[in-house]
């Protein structure tokens, strides 16, 4: 592996089994016959080795946007222009954006990222730029990204990782904008699994038929472009991926080795997660994934990571906006842990022998 | 039809077409390419139809939770001892339920209404008290409620969405607790859908294999009692439902005759909305369907609503705790269509031509 990615290949860290174990003994005193709040009690216990407590909380959520665009707009593989991806920066730091009236809903802190647009934005308040480019170069020629700026992409995700660890977050969210990148998240999915294009390319932003199957034909192209550096995920993920991409996988990965919690969003977040339990195995186990997108390539990526996500609401919009959206859930799951009485407490009878 | 159920014959009110167009108009010019907020976006439309206003909203929100004990637990049909209903209305008041706790995290009003139960509990604060007897009658023998009891029933659910009314709720949600109650709405849409036990019944607040095929045969030997009764819906209502099923299809009959907005939790409450939309066609058009719940004669319910609930959690407690756990989703998805920027207001690009 070369050098720049090396801080990524740390071990991840174990959750906590005791406090697991306090939290499942805690689930079945409360007053309801065991199981009845299904997926509610799961993540009570999850949520509980994971912050190491058997009684987790959810106050305090950074959620972490990462914009950047890719030079495989060129190939004409969006229903939206480039500049979108400049504008909708603007947008997250001026509070108009989905994700920025659901962080403000959840009480949220929200972080936005610029690591390189076409059109330059400026620097704008709430916005933090690391700039790598103009982003990525066009990978069906090119690879988009150099190693170096790859793992520089990587460590900018980190970095929000380590600063929501500094500032005591209960869990991390991380989310995504940038015109052309569930192009590149389908052929990033189509080298790690192995599957065809045509699987994995979607409608993205909004094609028709007919735009979903050049996209697949672009991705097709630059996979046998790339084949021979497809087999190792760092090298894919230069090769084919977004700065964006990159972060997210940086961002996940951290959280595993660090121990924050991660709540996981759509498609281009389920792909940044598969790199990441590609380059670290055991990854996973610090992840929630919050949804299952309408992208048609998200369903084989969720089964690869043995993922079953909360929601299925038909939502495809990215920044973070699905994960955003289940964070009411895994909240409820903590406060009912928390809130309820036991039976002995509430002196109701238990089930008959 | 027998008189006392005459008033809950009348028609739905209709919902506001001007209010969803405009609606739907405003979800066109938000910053997100069209239909990307999947679900939310038609939650959006459908409550602004609902509340006649373009901008929804769920700032008051009314939780009513019926509570009756059933004859048919004679029959051995539950885990649990009847002794539970009794004990859990103490635990809905003392605030130590699941229901207690969602609905002071919702900051939602909560009403709980104690229609008969086996053992009494005497008077509770924030308990209403409508005692039509110490539970039904069983219904493996017996008609389960006699025409009197049922409409008294309908009417204390009718009672809780007219104060709801008057309060100028936003959103009804009902939700039932009555150890037996299963059994009997697995009976009753049995008889809806002509449908066989053994696909109704399932385990309830706990059975094993053998305990829900018990559950099943007490069920089928019913239906044969009571068949020349079933095909009118308040016939089979009165025979095999119970105090807390009647009141539930009586508010929902309710909402839709005087127009509130209803989110409909599980099994219970669904068979109760089946046998509402039966007696007065087209009242399902003021409902929305929370959650999928573990119990396995939901689906079939659900099918035949037509309905598409929005969570499928593995829930199956009742109490309305499924559809309490969906209201952040409603919320979220009214906020996002109040607090989002327009493509004009933000100066982001429009779809390519």
């Amino acid at each position: 592996m070369n050098a720049p990615f090396l801080p990524f290949f740390a071990q991840p860290r174990l959750p906590d089994a005791m406090a697991a174990d306090q939290a499942r003994r805690r689930q079945d005193s409360l007053t309801k016959p065991p199981g009845a709040l299904g997926e509610l009690e799961s993540i009570a216990i999850r949520l509980a080795a994971l912050q190491g407590r058997s009684r987790p909380r959810l106050d305090r959520i950074q959620i972490s946007i990462y914009a950047a665009d890719h030079g495989i707009a060129a190939e004409n593989i969006s229903a939206f222009p480039q500049a979108v991806t400049a504008e909708m920066i603007r947008n997250f730091a001026g509070g108009g954006a989905a994700i920025s009236v659901l962080a403000r809903c959840l009480g949220a802190t929200l972080e936005v990222v610029n690591l390189g647009t076409a059109v330059d934005c400026g620097e704008l308040t709430g916005v933090r730029r690391v700039l790598l480019g103009p982003g990525t170069a066009n990978f069906a020629r090119h690879a988009a990204m150099s190693d170096q700026q790859c793992a520089a992409a990587m460590d900018a995700g980190a970095d929000s990782v380590r600063s929501a660890r500094a500032h005591s977050m209960d869990l991390f969210i991380g989310g995504e904008m940038g015109i052309g990148n569930t192009t590149a998240a389908a052929a990033l999915a189509c080298a790690l699994l192995g599957a065809e294009a045509a699987l994995m390319a979607g409608p993205g932003t909004g094609l028709d038929a007919s735009g979903v199957q050049h996209k697949a034909q672009v991705i097709e192209r630059a996979l046998a472009l790339h084949a021979p550096y497809l087999n190792d995920p760092a090298a894919a993920l230069c090769r084919l991926g977004g700065f964006e991409i990159a972060a997210l996988t940086g961002a996940f990965l951290t959280c595993a080795q660090i121990g924050v919690p991660a709540l996981i969003d759509g498609f281009i977040a389920s792909v940044a997660a598969l790199i990441a339990e590609r380059i670290c195995p055991g990854a996973s186990r610090w992840w929630l994934f919050a949804h299952r997108s309408s992208e048609p390539g998200h369903a084989r990526v969720l089964d690869a990571l043995k993922a079953k996500p909360l929601l299925d609401l038909g939502m495809r919009l990215g920044e973070a906006s699905g994960a955003a959206v289940a964070v009411p859930i895994l909240r409820l799951a903590c406060e009912l842990h928390d809130g309820m009485s036991s039976f002995d407490e509430a002196g109701v009878s238990t089930k008959i022998a």
